[in-house]
């Protein structure tokens, strides 16, 4: 039988003069933090984060009639998830059944565990793709988001088109959609808010946080101490570290401070720190996504993807300026394009996004204005003709029409002879001028590990395996869910689908205050 | 400055109904253990297991003038490093010399760092590559290890054969010789002594450890507790986990029981999950190499592995069954041929391991007796003809012919035109009977992943990033030195070279008591 041991008690014992009293092996491993003798607040569920997945929980936790505080540590709710590009997996949605795609949960599980390269937990991965589309269906009627329903986009790594997309291109929908809908709960998330310890006791239990009000980031004793009890639980949805080069060189030394990163600059790794010391499992840290569509023109995430994965990647073609040739499947999961294009980089040459006027008609219908957006901002660029394409990025010329030729010829076929790509049934031959064209520059984009949950959300234990009483966990913050490679459209399912378990679970949470 | 606050203080405070005095951000964050008002025993150095690191660590820190104990939980001294193949990288060595290749401790790290995928730390890779040569010398002078003076050998990876092997074959002559040279200062690893709770003080600093001596693998909670005040520092080097189905799949879920290992039964997560609750930092654990040369008819290692690398891997072929083809580099590294053969195993296909007998010639010279018993074992097979081969294993006589006509015409041309294979110039040109077939079946064998330490092996901590007091790492317990994938031959030089530093410092480090 377990024997739990009173931390303060064996300190009074030590400090009479007592022999050690060890504790078992059996029970919670962990040492605990000083509970403080004076809490500062209460609340039944303190949640982490307020990205997709921590009001996702908060959503649930309210509404399963718990109190709820969310807390941020930015300026600004929504972290990297009101920056995202607004596209979710969901199969039978009414954007496939409009365009005809046959698939299912099954098919989209089985391209997740796939490309994940079986480091993802498989029931993990079952759950999130059967709860896919009631998902999408919860987000419109109790969220309110608009999604484009006669639309379907592909992301890499996908069999079909698969995903929808908001009505204003971006996560911002969802977000803005989660902070309105909570509001008329009453639930509006406290900015500015800085997690700076989770306090667990000697019982093993999470018992609340030591946080930093008014706290101003990059300046870390900044702010007031705080100390907020959590009665049912703490929920963490801090996101990824993609921001943070130390830690992230930590991880993959690779990825020093010359790669530029598509995430906000809140996405450090102050949380996974934190979670590590009090016991929690951090699996995978290493499986660090770079985003292969990014233009070295813009900061951060920027624009250009849009192009280059909406427009270029399915409607026309990613070439090597170098050999003027087709160097991926432009549809092959982020990491295996990242990897091609940071190789040939290394090697001195430069990868470019390519298609021509029919290739952004889809583009133009699923996000209006985006084009002209980035022809204005110049990181995609127009050409009149295929000779100024090639001159003004030193592509071989004949290389250059053969591999449009032999794209053209593939679509005939309804079949990439070389790479496997899927073939879009909407796909155009290539040759109808103005011609457009981004460059192609990797950019650290997506943490795939974190802490190791079970299914139920809960944090599992490092020494114990068994779930830490009184914490929770989900989306980015988490790892096991997308294996070595996240596809994209997967995150945002991730976030809702487990946030909204997490939440759940933690308001039913017993409470020990 | 930082401020550091006295933990039993907090509490003391916390008891007598003060408001909350929380730790400054600064100070080491991690919670600390109870110390035991009363240590049992009481030594300079600590160090735990009993492998080349450890036992290279304790050597270190005794001839320093340090008081050492080290601990070893299993029956038996060594780990896995006593069933290991005794061989170990060494640019310029006399094996070297004597064939006549060109190597450097610059074209070794290069190896290293290409194979490992860039996840490996360069300052740590360039380091052990230039401490190679000295650590072999000093295995000899120092240890009285006998190498084998007239060969050398190359492991899959590595550009040119650079690694010297011990005269009989296994770890265990490094080992042996380690233990007689420590026996001699007075110093004898304790068996049966599991490291239970490493103990971390409030102010940061590791005091000692709470052992359970006398224990019994299998039974965590057989024997009996102690506490081992360490006055300068503990130094970790417990090894991988490769032996543990759980822990494993927390990684790699793919992992599961199925697979066998090639590591001794101890090689179990205990350490690595209580550093990690002391606040070192776990990193890459989810890289774990699985040994592309092990037979299914043996448990864990085996010895099927000398005839597959030493034999075919250099001097035949590696093929599959169904096609008669190659289907790999024999010497790529060794992820890339065990994911070879487990994709192919998955699909339903057997892979086998094939030279005849001038192949084995370099095998019997430099591992005498050992084709012998893996005949006796049966773990290798031994066929007069080409045709009883194909016969045998199923194998398409046309495709088998064919493949051995092209690898002798490969030898010719002194390339390898399909996989760049490194041409042997001892190889011959197969065709001479007798035939010798292993088949090949992927074991867990490695953990590349482990404790983040500094150049100087101190384990760094989580919320800081500032080394441990008190607290060293060498070995496979630690990451960051062999990236995603070890490069065999590799980690005998790690574990020597890291753990006579870890020794070092160790030794030097300022007692506390």
């Amino acid at each position: 039988m377990a024997v739990e041991i009173s931390r303060r008690r064996v300190l009074a014992a030590a400090a009479a003069g007592a022999a050690l009293v060890p504790v078992a092996r059996t029970a919670s491993a962990t040492p605990s933090d000083p509970v403080p003798a004076k809490w500062d607040e209460e609340v039944d569920v303190l949640i982490v984060g307020s990205g997709f997945a921590g009001l996702a929980a908060a959503y649930e936790a309210k509404k399963a009639g718990a109190s709820v505080l969310v807390i941020e540590k930015m300026r600004t709710p929504g972290g990297n998830s009101i920056i995202n590009g607004g596209i979710m997996s969901a199969p039978g949605c009414p954007g496939q059944i409009a365009e005809g795609i046959k698939d299912s949960p099954a098919l989209l599980a089985a391209d997740m565990l796939r490309e994940g390269q079986g480091y993802n937990n498989p029931e993990k991965v079952k759950f999130l793709a059967e709860h896919a589309l009631d998902t999408y269906w919860w987000c419109e009627k109790e969220l309110g988001v608009r999604w484009v329903k006669d639309k379907i986009g592909q992301e890499g790594g996908h069999s079909v088109p698969r995903h929808a997309y908001t009505i204003n291109g971006s996560g911002s929908e969802i977000v803005n959609a989660e902070l309105r809908t909570l509001e008329k709960m009453g639930v509006k998330p406290r900015l500015r808010c800085f997690m700076e310890r989770i306090v667990r006791d000697s019982d093993g239990r999470v018992k609340g946080l030591v946080v930093r009000e008014g706290y101003r980031f990059g300046k870390p004793d900044s702010g007031k101490r705080k100390a907020i009890l959590a009665r049912r639980a703490v929920v963490l949805c801090h996101g990824g570290f993609g921001a943070d080069v130390t830690y992230r060189m930590h991880q993959d030394p690779k990825l020093t401070a010359k790669f530029d990163t598509t995430n906000q600059p809140g996405a450090t790794s102050e949380a996974w720190r934190e979670s590590s010391r009090v016991g929690c499992q951090i699996i995978q840290a290493d499986w660090i996504q770079c985003g292969p569509w990014n233009s070295p023109v813009e900061k951060g995430m920027g624009i250009a993807l849009y192009f280059a994965q909406g427009g270029a990647a399915s409607f026309g073609v990613w070439l090597d300026t170098k050999t003027g040739k087709r160097f991926v499947n432009e549809l092959a999961n982020r990491k295996v394009r990242a990897d091609a294009i940071i190789n040939r980089n290394n090697a001195g040459h430069t990868c470019i996004a390519l298609t021509d006027s029919l290739g952004v008609e889809h583009l133009r219908s699923s996000r209006k204005g985006i084009l002209e957006k980035c022809l204005e901002r110049g990181c995609v660029k127009k050409y009149e003709t295929l000779e100024d394409v090639a001159k003004a990025h030193s592509i071989p010329m004949e290389a250059l029409k053969k591999t449009i030729a032999d794209h053209n010829e593939d679509l005939a076929a309804g079949k990439d002879r070389e790479f496997g790509r899927y073939i879009n049934k909407l796909c155009k031959p290539m040759g109808t001028g103005p011609w457009y064209v981004s460059i192609l520059s990797p950019k650290v984009h997506h943490c795939m590990g974190g802490i190791l949950t079970d299914n139920d959300a809960q944090a599992l234990d490092i020494s114990t395996d068994k779930p830490i009483p009184g914490l929770f966990a989900a989306g980015e913050a988490t790892g096991g869910v997308h294996g070595a490679v996240r596809l994209g459209s997967c995150a945002t399912l991730d976030c809702l689908v487990n946030g909204r378990v997490a939440g759940r679970r933690a308001a039913a949470e017993k409470p020990w205050a």
